[in-house]
């Protein structure tokens, strides 16, 4: 017969945008590769520009990139890197984005809106991406949003181990910020034993005109550790007004946990003002030091992608990493 | 200039799959059109046929089928629908589909699961449909799975007001069945004067092992009429425990409203059985005679989608339907 | 230079819908592999829900579903499995129906009909299929509707063996059931050493009005054994009526053998009660006990679907199974 | 409310490429436009080019080529046709394609064949074709191939209502010269009132070696005049030695009725050295005066052709032209 | 025959993004409309988000923004506003980018780089784009990235009617400031009366090592008003390092014309510093107060977007705006 | 854990159509494989038909075909073997066209032209491309024409390495024919060791009425050897006008240099009798004995391709063969 026959090769690389290089070193040294060296820039009128310095043919590579601000600016830049892989033959394009931006815009909560989340899922496709990875996603559906594999990670057991070795339990109960949370707080409360759980219902004052809420503590708190769970902090104002009232309700302390430190505008001081007594975070998205306060805790999200990468390269069960759950 | 010009027409068309073709001549009626003569059947083997009786060419076609057991009978007879109507040269397809089947399947809760609401968009899209109308998606993010306009239908304003109607609302308290409901109690909560709110906690029983679950009633409901509010009910197991749960809290009773009567296997006997006052449907969903009982009350959502189909036909506003929601 | 090299690997899984677990238990065994343990079920609603049960990643994925009644049902959890496959990163997903459905509607008969074929195999597209294998499509062009690969296989060898080894050929003439089926009987006339063809020409009465047909039998067939092939026998009206309007001309005997036994309805029955001598029909589709009768044989189709997944599997030739066809 | 608001048009326009201008001028005389003005030349190394020199803006376009030899240079005229239109905004392009090129590679034969018949169908889509138009279509399936509308004409009213005129239908059989065509044969038996109907069988010859074939007539011809059906006459070569099958078994007389007049090599030479009496064909295809003959008929197919158009850009029915058939 | 017709009618609507809303207004008045009002801000964490305040269903709509820095961030709300539009039911979207964002990277000037320009014509494709206008394209064949209808319009007319009146032609040189720009300056040397053209050659300069690059003028200048032609002005190195050149060749006066001022960085200090006499540009990007300087002179491009969106509303031409040319 | 596993495995096949099989065979040559015997003709009718006379199946398949005249058919068989490779389960199809037809309708130089090189792009893709590769496009944009990675091949090297050999660099200048290939040009000068530049300019003679061109020489050229260059010689006249305008401002000597030499119509006796000293050319288009002359030299692409056809199968990097440029 003709032809020539070889032996087929996979090979892993890791690339990293601008945005956060920090995070994929740490990826990159808990999975035993180097970041391929990667020429990054922007023209003067801000045009952004692309190169990897070595042959990425064939490879089946992950591109990281945080989605942090100015996020506009750090998305374009993945699509351009994914754009560059696929044109250079790369096998297999996962795009790992710890924070996957503009999650929140995952409905139209009126008419004539856009769905930007499914939107950029789309862009992602369209540049050339294989596959999606994320960690806890701001809505689990968002995984539909994708016309692809989407290996979809959970902080969770990394940030319950960081609290059942802080907190005695028994006196804790777990608090949904606001209605989309319920979901994740009734997780941890079966993850904590079985502890209680109580939610902020934010409703319109009907003292008061129009849009101002009133946010009233349903479920028990009074002299209990509560735990304020929320995929992500931006500006703060949530969760600080939700500790407020769960003070006055007679809350004996109040600690945030969130996956993802988006940490916008006052919410550095909000959170340090505040009466919570500690915040833990994980670093999908940088938290440079001038947002670091005392009471901040920042856990390493790096071992946990360093290991789904592995075993997506490697073709093995992500899942496993959850106990079944992915 | 060589050519013929004439000035263009719109035609709007209703069609009627064979699962609720009631629900079609009352929409029908509503905007004063005959829905299209078809044939459609089964051969012996169970294959579907449809064939329309007249011309369908440039219409602006109107879909319904009402995704009802045998669901994957119906959502099949639609699809076929579609892509006749495709071939045909039908100008613009939209798919009606009141309860949206499959829409709890909409993320994998766990590794190697389907994301069978994504599919039966992207199964939509690839017959042939240009737009989807719905009436209260399991999840709003549904709307982000279908590659163009959906219209999103609420039937919160035809429950609210029967129920307010009904009930004196001071002494109400709106109940969601689990946590996935919340947001959608918080708006009944305003939609009621801002009425308290508590949610049916489900967890694992620390003292039995594995899967049994305990529901816990987060929330003041003593002494109160309790709306519980869901999207659909379909065993009716879980809101005729979260009833039961209620009473034991004190409830002084318990009315159920819900969008889609799904009334699967025992849901009836269950309902009848329970110390449930009232259970409030609509009909997106057929409810035969042998499903209906005392107290259950059936609403028409008829006219709503009348109405929306004529809003989309003549370029006018769904969003507008809704008081800007939409 | 950066990366992680390992050897490339390729993994053979067979997975099984429940329309027909047998037929994927006599292939896997072919194969020598086990089906992958699967969680298959139908919610109350009659939702359809798959789960696998270990890791898929990176498989060589064969999905076998025999297309039985309630077929939408079975293509449904197909399409819901392909689905569940794409998203759990298996690499390549070969869709095994080896009765394609509704391969009847394979063309617009009149106006404003359906092409359901072409439909499915977009749908199989959409959901994630790469490849298509089936066993004798209706016809051939169906190949052509899905947009990749179709491992189109023949039972004809099997048929003809058996036919071969039970009668005396000299005596044979091959009929054709309709106008449909004469390149089939061509086929089997070169097989059977150039043995006499005769077609059953259905025509309208002239001496009755409308769709009354006359079968009129067109060849020699007065002493002879004819044998009737066809693809399928679904309700088996044709067939019956085809063997009447050969008796009536003359024949000896008449044996009828077809691939794909859809025996709906009256099939059984029809077939029992008439004059045939011997149907033959392979488990394409499931034959339970209560449809086999005495001068039924059905042989396997497995050894040869189980030959073709294998050359699939390893890059071989699938056209080699057929001295040069496929 | 915001915009600037004025009615809808539309305009038909008529394209014409260069392999068989005649007809689109009989086309656009029937429909009372004219051919769109085009400028289309080849340079010097044989490739084509295409301008028109009109604003196409906006317009309902019908472009209209012939496949006749050289046919890959005028298929891709066509594709660059569509090209342009799609690129000067022409509102929806539907190609007129009276004889479907490569139509008989409808399937794969054997094993790495190509089918080509789909690719034509996907190159026209990927150039801009909204909708198809053919005249007697190979098989029927490849209306499946196209993914949107086609719009399937058929000659045989045409053709039948001559022969009517012409021949004393009593004494009539009408002769599928292949398997492939019994099936036609069938529909114009019917037309023809019922009357009896033969076939050709080619087999192998079991005294020769391998491929040569033998004629063998099935049904009986013996002192009829036989009329041939076909959808296409390409060298000619099958029609002839069927006349000859015919004539031996005792035929008084055959007359050759197809739509396609292909006409390729020697096909002319053969038909009029035969004993055929008349061939009847339509002008879907260019037959020059070097290839017409004495005993040679052409009708002309430009009319149903604008007629279909006409309902096509109306939004009328393509169907009722056929008394329920399209 | 059911169903309810209605003329069709046709929407204009124009869409302003916030890069440059103050040339959306003057197309707006240009046109006779009002562009919509439109909901545009940036959430804490910089993702975009964008509303329209009324119906645009059923719209012709453009959508114009200004590919201005921080581009990124323009070219991401542009896309989100398609993305609005798409899901809102607007009938078409034409993307108005009168600088289109990426340009100068059309192509691969090394391996493993990115094509910027062809993945944002993708990725405005994937938003739902259905058509694109820009003007003066860095390179022409960018029209050909995008898979639909482009509308390339041409500054020429507007800037060589403005060189033509301040300058006697006769004492004109054109020059190309590299070799991408040559086609263009034989377009305005035509245009100009085939006045004659030099270019400037960047080479290597052997005694220097690397990527030094020596501007050697080829072409006579001397004594000359030299006119400087180039599609867009950035940094202002190119064109002042040319006007040097031409300088120490002998050129009596440097004019400077352009179609979109970049302006980056140092351009306006090398401009203002420079021996050129004047700097001709267009508003195709905002020039804002602090960029403007005496001898800079900014022609409107707004006539010439608003005439073509006019022809392209009412299906006119485009071509006839540039005497053939489009 | 189910299924079966292996090693996986990479099969390189070459394929050859018609139009210049020797080149494969050299390319074959050079890689120590055999072209894949291929069965390819064209039917009576003209349509083209080919099968691989061996499986295929997983290969990694490298399609070579020459765009030489008659170039419609060569682009349609290459299609067509590109469709009859995807069916035939090929793992990974790359198109080689060394000259890539219709490169030179890159743009729409007027309204409503095609992009025919972007449609053939489209159109390769389409039939199942995956990649493509090249040599010396006609603009480096085309690129970005296909959706997927493209090797852009250059003959810069090659026919450097010549002139340097032949002639003495030092009184070299390098003269591009028209604006289209100054960029080229000033490459060639580059590599030639900064040697200085000309460029034809044609501009409309004021004396003559409509499109006659005059042909100015701008740079210096006296007393100089001219080295014209251009990516193609199509009729040779811009190429013969060119060196007469040379000749006319004191050339002492005019070698042409290109790539692809398309040689039609009166080419050869053009270029014979001009007063041009040699002409080098590739063979990326077979030159056959009757279009060969004394003065032409033609350079073997073989060895470049076969190099890069090998990086690409052994994921090596094909910008390596251009020291850094691909």
């Amino acid at each position: 017969m003709t032809g020539i026959k070889t032996t087929g090769e996979k090979k892993l690389m890791l690339f990293s945008g601008r945005a956060y290089p920090e995070l994929a070193e740490e990826v990159a040294e808990a999975l035993g590769v180097e970041p391929t060296p990667t020429s990054a820039y922007d023209f003067a009128n801000g045009e952004t520009f692309v190169r990897f310095n070595e042959s990425v043919r064939g490879s089946d590579a992950f591109v990281l990139q945080s989605h942090t601000a100015p996020i506009n600016q750090w998305i374009m830049e993945q699509l351009i890197m994914v754009d560059a892989l696929k044109r250079a033959s790369a096998k297999r394009i996962t795009v790992v984005a710890p924070f996957f931006g503009y999650a929140r815009q995952d409905k139209k909560h009126r008419g004539r809106e856009p769905i930007s989340a499914r939107l950029m899922a789309d862009l992602f496709k369209t540049a050339g991406a294989d596959r999606l990875m994320a960690v806890d996603l701001h809505t689990a559906q968002i995984q539909g949003f994708f016309d692809g594999p989407v290996d979809h990670l959970f902080a969770l057991p990394l940030l319950t181990d960081y609290i059942k070795e802080k907190l005695d339990t028994d006196g804790v109960s777990v608090v949904a910020p606001d209605a989309g949370r319920v979901r994740v707080a009734e997780r941890w409360s079966d993850e904590l034993g079985g502890c209680p759980m109580a939610i902020i219902h934010k409703r319109r004052d009907p003292d008061v005109a129009n849009e101002v809420k009133v946010f009233d503590v349903v479920g028990e708190v009074e002299g209990r550790t509560c735990v304020v769970v929320d995929d992500m902090i931006d500006t703060g104002g949530t969760i600080v007004k939700a500790s407020e009232a769960l003070f006055e309700e007679g809350a004996a302390r109040v600690v945030v946990a969130a996956t993802h430190g988006v940490l916008s505008g006052p919410a550095v001081d909000k959170l340090k003002n505040s009466r919570i007594s500690e915040v833990v975070l994980t670093n999908t998205l940088p938290i440079p030091d001038n947002k670091r306060f005392d009471k901040l805790t920042v856990l390493s999200i790096a071992p946990l992608i360093a290991r789904a990468i592995n075993e997506v390269f490697s073709d093995g069960s992500v899942t496993s990493l959850f106990g079944g759950h992915s």
